[in-house]
């Protein structure tokens, strides 16, 4: 709901309408672009993404599913066959995904799930403006009582399929240009933090120290190990089956990005030291038993150094798994895709899990969803330097497309 | 030469006076109080501490060496015995020895020793104020020409004693009140910069990550586990000595007193981590041998990690070693006042290094210097909760008087 989405959003509206799509804005100031093909009570696929984006980041993110959906959408007017799709087709450029305005993620998505709280138009953003105060900036009125109305009819929706630049370094460095997600990862945000005794830098005898920082060292290094190679650390109980420890092993990912100590001087042994763990998976259970194995580890290494140790849990999200027939299908239509660009195909399309959080959860809480990735370079996104091959923009058009003619 | 110390200055003054001192303030600020003796040209004993402390902190520290010493000069004057002294005794509470409000220690004690560059008088406090305008501000005129006529001819001073309190655990730990101190650690600052590979905490798995945060943490763990058993880290090549190898043993220390992460989000892998590490030893050759040892090893941890290491030293001073003659004259005042203490002593008085630097390192660079410590509660000084026992401010008198007596 930035000045530049609300560009991007007119923009992007009369692209839907020269595709041949019926448009509105909802009262969430979600886009919609429709076409109702040949059974307009038929059940519809949503094709949908985001178009807000982060500060100072890059222009393709969430927008290339939206741009895609549509090009493949005009592809099929071009062609006549915009009337023969046998089910409705609707896109859907979400409004506020990434949550940096208002500190909440999926507010468009969310709604249309039907899974937004009404408290969430009362949020508000660094100044004071409530999300229906911005709403209203943009001449849309939103009450509570039509926040509900929103939402859609789960026996309308036949599923849910969102296109979205990877975020990671994976495709590039399989060599591929799309991927197809098997699920959202799920995630737990914990602060951990450690108190021992402070003292002189230059007076307490090594052997007589309650360090927390080198508490906090072993920690972090124990973590790492741990999210590196779960087999090693969970396989002594026998008590997880295959399957989770291979879906840990292949998925599980655990970052520290923030670290301080108490009283941070260069010459003080730090009293306190307090860090975030971020610690995501794609199967819930593996990733509570990789936690619980976790914090026992913690508290040992704590408690052999006399410190004591708080691990708080700040945040839970669990996994999302995409439907394995729709992913089945984008598979084949990617594949599709592929064969167009490159004379012959090889290799299987990848199938990646998404780390990273998609309005396809929000989504989750109303129908099938099914995801497909697109190569980013260098991994990087959410940052100017964000980029995606002209060729592989294309490929990501031409799989939806090939899904639209084959699946819809 | 905050209000607060010129106050206690004010004081400690009459308590000189009255101990039948002779006082004057010098250019710097120090206060001076002395008796000549029965023979006023020879060499001087010179008895000396700071008044300063820091911010918030105990009303020990420094401050317990000046009236000790004023308290058994005051004995030997009740005694009839200040005029039978053999040489000049001189108590000095130097001015400014912590550092706080200018950043810059020893400021007293390096004028005396003639170790203070004339540019210490243009430092200026948060404020703009200079030692200069902070002086006149007192009263004390100081222009650079005098600065230098502050410094002691090394020939007129027999020898110079300072009495402080441990600011660590290892009397309290031994269970002993007195300690003797060989020699004040000598100390390295750096500062460690680690720089990886940016990333989204979901999306870079875990094989694919250059992340600093990690690499740090087991540069710390490493850094603790040399510092702890200097033995194991530093023998392959037998380069080292017994003696180095010994008072590594027993004297090195190493503390991370501030890391920060940038950008430093939770869920952001960093691209750089920066700490503080603070290394002292006794020993300068094995200090320098285990910074050497140090930096190889964690460049090979960086180097198998793919992240860049960069190591910068900020800050190096020497050990100062205290002379061993006077060291075994104090140990001998400290056993006698001991006994005039306890019943019996068993054991011998212990010998400590000192982790802390102190107006004896100035004093070092005019005259042999000699130190003992006084049993501290926790180990914790430079804070309100700093404490020293009643039954230990005594011993700590009677241990001065008694070598006033002895050796004087």
């Amino acid at each position: 709901m930035s000045p530049a989405s609300v560009r991007a959003g007119i923009l992007i509206r009369e692209w839907m309408e020269d595709a041949g799509l019926r448009t509105w804005v909802d009262s969430m100031g979600n886009l919609h672009g429709r076409v109702e093909g040949i059974n307009a009570s038929a059940q519809a696929l949503l094709i949908g993404s985001h178009l807000d984006t982060v500060v100072d980041a890059g222009i393709f993110d969430g927008s290339l599913g939206i741009i895609s959906a549509i090009s493949a959408l005009k592809v099929l007017k071009s062609n006549g066959k915009l009337g023969e799709l046998k089910r409705p087709v609707e896109v859907i450029a979400f409004s506020d995904e990434e949550g940096v305005r208002f500190q909440s993620t999926f507010l468009g998505s969310a709604a249309v799930a039907g899974v937004l709280p009404v408290t969430a138009l009362k949020i508000s953003d660094k100044s004071g403006v409530t999300v229906q105060d911005a709403l209203k900036g943009n001449s849309i009125d939103i009450a509570e009582e039509s926040l509900l109305e929103l939402k859609y009819d789960p026996a309308s929706i036949w599923g849910y399929v969102e296109l979205h630049i990877e975020q990671g370094p994976v495709l590039e460095w399989i060599g591929f240009p799309l991927g197809v997600v098997k699920g959202i990862a799920g995630q737990t945000r914990m602060k951990v933090t450690v108190r021992g005794s402070q003292g002189h830098a230059g007076t307490v005898p090594m052997s007589m120290r309650r360090d927390p920082m080198a508490a906090a060292a072993e920690l972090i290094v124990l973590l790492e190990s741990l999210c590196k190679h779960p087999r090693e650390f969970l396989s002594d109980g026998g008590n997880y089956n295959e399957f989770t420890m291979e879906s840990l092993s292949t998925s599980l990912v655990c970052t520290v990005g923030e670290i301080s100590t108490w009283p941070s001087a260069s010459n003080v042994i730090p009293s306190q030291v307090t860090f975030t763990v971020d610690l995501r998976a794609i199967d819930d259970v593996g990733r509570e038993a990789a936690l619980y194995e976790l914090s026992n580890r913690m508290y040992q290494i704590c408690d052999r150094r006399s410190v004591s140790c708080s691990i708080e849990r700040k945040h839970d999200a669990n996994a999302v798994i995409c439907d394995p027939e729709l992913s089945s299908q984008l598979k084949s239509a990617a594949y599709t895709a592929l064969n167009g660009m490159i004379a012959e195909v090889q290799d299987e399309v990848p199938v990646l899990m998404s780390g990273a959080g998609h309005d396809a959860m929000a989504l989750s809480y109303l129908t099938k969803v099914g995801m497909l990735f697109v190569r980013c370079r260098g991994g990087i996104s959410h940052s100017p330097e964000e980029h995606v091959s002209d060729d592989d923009v294309w490929t990501a058009g031409l799989a939806l497309l090939a899904f639209l003619e084959t699946r819809v």
